[in-house]
């Protein structure tokens, strides 16, 4: 744990009013002051100010840039140390020159991706699911997912955690008596202990898992592949999602190469759509990169747009991918439906139930609100829960609560088999290490690490 | 002049780790106090202080953002007006949210590209000069560009200006002494006093003019247009000069088809890169979009570098273009030098000057000095000026600066030639009254309008 004074730049780079660099440790306001010209010496501003002047280079005096600096004295700061924010002109050339002058200074090093909010983390101002939560407030694409977030960040899934741990605890203290004192014979009674206080906490771990598809999906938005044999409207169907001119499109099947992508929302649930070049045998070498592309995102995707031509017979290739495709989330897309009738009702009707069909037509805008209603329906059977639930959405806590269960299970299964109590005891203790993994109360250093660098720069 | 309360975001919209909206107006504390959950009601808040709360929902209660909510009270603020920042995620949603938050509020409501500054502008905190210096500190690409514009941003034309503009108004006043008391019969003195006023202060806009080319090239680069046949290593040489891999480089012709943009510094010259598509006949529609924009971009260049295949013998539309390009700030770039020479010396001596021609191979990285050296000697015969100047660089400024100077010339005409001093006058006040457009104390509400609409939002 390296806790020495870490600088970054906090806004994202582009051309803007303002942008913010932000220095934390224990140097942070000390390294800082020299290179600020103001009627405040920054060694003697009150915490949480805001200061008017100019960054200077300490070795000549030149002014470099018009400042902005904001003290926030730990451990009333979001990384529980000291926080200098120094808030300049937007743009490269400004943060760059602040940011070159504070690491000349010696003291202050480049932090790594998420190193403030680890740095919160690891001085106990915040838990790791909290601390997960703060990258999903950054990223998140739809209002929902945010609110989700917003509640994880400020502690509703810890809380939930740290109950069952508290029942695991118990559970662990009871069957230690068990053990120290197996005179008192209580064997029959601690197995039927085991088993309830075990069940009991299972259920309330699947009450959590039950969340977690749905709110996986707000999160990251559901990866929606638009496939097709080329010039069939795969890219038009994009840009009317998206109510955007994003992908180009002219009359020349193979327009589209690369991958395109863009995030749109319908009804609340949040797509990320990968239009992809047509699939066909190609000798353009250039194309040929894209339809490999387009075969990757069909296999990683949640559901599948595949975009068929009205105006058409059914081409073999279809037919084959139809077939590849059997099982998938999938609409079929009959699009060009105001052009006259090539492809047969009997035909397709043989490879796809007629639920999963839409009929449109994307140059008329016709069809657009039953296609919205196919993607609502195919994956919100019911309604959207309350506001107020916790949703599990972080793959790495899906996993551990799903191992948690399996742990219990073992220990429930173990008593019924008369295995020793010691042996039952180690699955228990298992489960509750599992949850404490989520929290961080039981997270290596290589595991926060991996968690942190998957954060942005400046967070 | 609306002075109502306004607010936009100020950061570049991504994924960070910060965002700041900002709010300003007569209204902006009152009218966010509301909005933040904290234990300091904003009403209350001390001047330039950071506060830690939540952003609710002031309809629901719910918590809709965790902030830091700072106050700077005018005239200490940068409209010289109240203003409130509020520091939210980074992000998309974040921000979005809180804005609709605000703008719901009835009294607050989006602010124009460019409107903060302006107000500090109408507000008198600053003049026009320093306003447009602002948004050429956050547009500056180079770090000298950055200096310029913050030294214009201190003032420091404003300053000469007023000097300027207060000779002008001595001379004027002295005219009008004459036209008051035409008894005094003083002429021939003042026509001499105008000649040697007038002379003066043209010979001191002649010295800032003389800083305005290379004040304008290192504010916007030179724009250079890499053309050339296809194949030839246009892309390859983008990437060699920019260190990077931006453009798609293959052994395909024809690779390249959108005009490719890259901003680089050569010597301290900045240069706008235009890697553009191989100039030549063909029947692909996209390529031939391209070949389009690359003559395109060719007409607006400033520089051009036409890169020749060393390995091939000269081709007709190479002659072509040369012929074309006659005339033009160019450099010949002969590629492929690894390869055996098919391309005789004689042949292209004909058509350019041998100090124009740069031999490199950039495959094998090698001539890439001499590139950057003919790229400096050429803008730049003498050495760079000193720091300290005050360099004009705004297209605007340059042509009042010209104007005035004309202005200032047929003043000298008209006393010469022997015209009432009554209309020379009207050529003194026009000079007078071009300078001050430059620092907006004679310009039009249309003029300000214009210039505060190209800037950018939430500054």
């Amino acid at each position: 744990m390296n806790m020495d004074t870490i600088a970054a730049i906090s806004t994202a780079v582009g051309e803007s009013g303002i942008a913010v660099i932000r220095v934390s440790g224990a140097d942070a306001v000390k390294a800082t002051a020299p290179l600020f010209r103001s009627r405040v010496d920054l060694n003697e501003a009150a915490t949480h100010t805001v200061n008017y002047g100019h960054i200077i280079d300490p070795d000549t005096g030149e002014v470099m840039e018009e400042s902005l600096v904001t003290v926030m004295k730990g451990p009333r700061s979001f990384t529980a140390e000291d926080v200098v924010e120094i808030s300049t002109h937007g743009g490269i050339v400004a943060v760059k020159r602040v940011m070159e002058l504070l690491l000349r200074r010696g003291t202050i090093r480049l932090a790594e991706p998420g190193e403030f909010t680890k740095r919160a983390f690891l001085n106990g101002r915040i838990d790791l699911t909290q601390a997960e939560a703060v990258m999903d407030l950054i990223r998140s694409k739809s209002d929902r997912a945010f609110s989700i977030a917003l509640k994880q960040a400020e502690g509703s899934l810890s809380k939930k955690i740290k109950v069952l741990r508290h029942q695991l605890i118990e559970l662990l203290a009871h069957i230690e008596v068990n053990i120290d004192y197996p005179e008192h014979d209580v064997t029959e009674m601690s197995n039927s202990f085991i088993r309830d206080q075990s069940t009991e906490v299972i259920g309330e771990i699947a009450q959590l898992l039950r969340t977690a598809s749905e709110g996986k999906i707000l999160r990251e938005g559901i990866v929606t592949a638009i496939v097709g044999r080329p010039n069939v409207g795969k890219s038009s169907l994009l840009n009317a999602l998206s109510q955007s001119n994003k992908a180009i499109v002219t009359d020349i099947p193979g327009t589209t190469r690369d991958v395109i992508e863009e995030f749109v929302t319908v009804k609340g649930i949040p797509l990320r759509l990968l239009d992809t070049a047509g699939i066909r045998e190609t000798s353009d070498l250039v194309e040929r990169i894209g339809v490999e592309r387009s075969r990757t995102a069909l296999g990683e995707a949640d559901l599948i747009m595949l975009v068929l031509n009205n105006a058409e017979p059914l081409h073999e290739d279809e037919k084959e991918l139809l077939k590849q495709l059997a099982g998938r989330q999938m609409i079929v897309i009959l699009n060009k439906t105001d052009l006259p009738a090539q492809l047969s009702d009997e035909e397709l009707g043989e490879l796809v139930p007629e639920q999963a069909i839409v009929r449109m037509s994307v140059a008329e805008e016709k069809g657009m609100d039953q296609l919205e209603e196919a993607i609502a329906s195919m994956f919100f059977s019911g309604k959207l829960e309350s506001a107020d639930m916790t949703y599990v959405s972080n793959v790495r806590h899906i996993a551990l609560l799903k191992q948690a269960v399996r742990s219990l299970e073992d220990a429930i299964e173990a008593t019924e088999s008369g295995i020793p109590i010691d042996i039952v005891q180690i699955d228990v203790r298992t489960a509750w290490e599992l949850l404490g993994e989520i929290t961080g109360d039981s997270a290596g250093d290589s595991l926060i690490d991996q968690i942190f660098s998957q954060f942005c720069l400046g967070k």
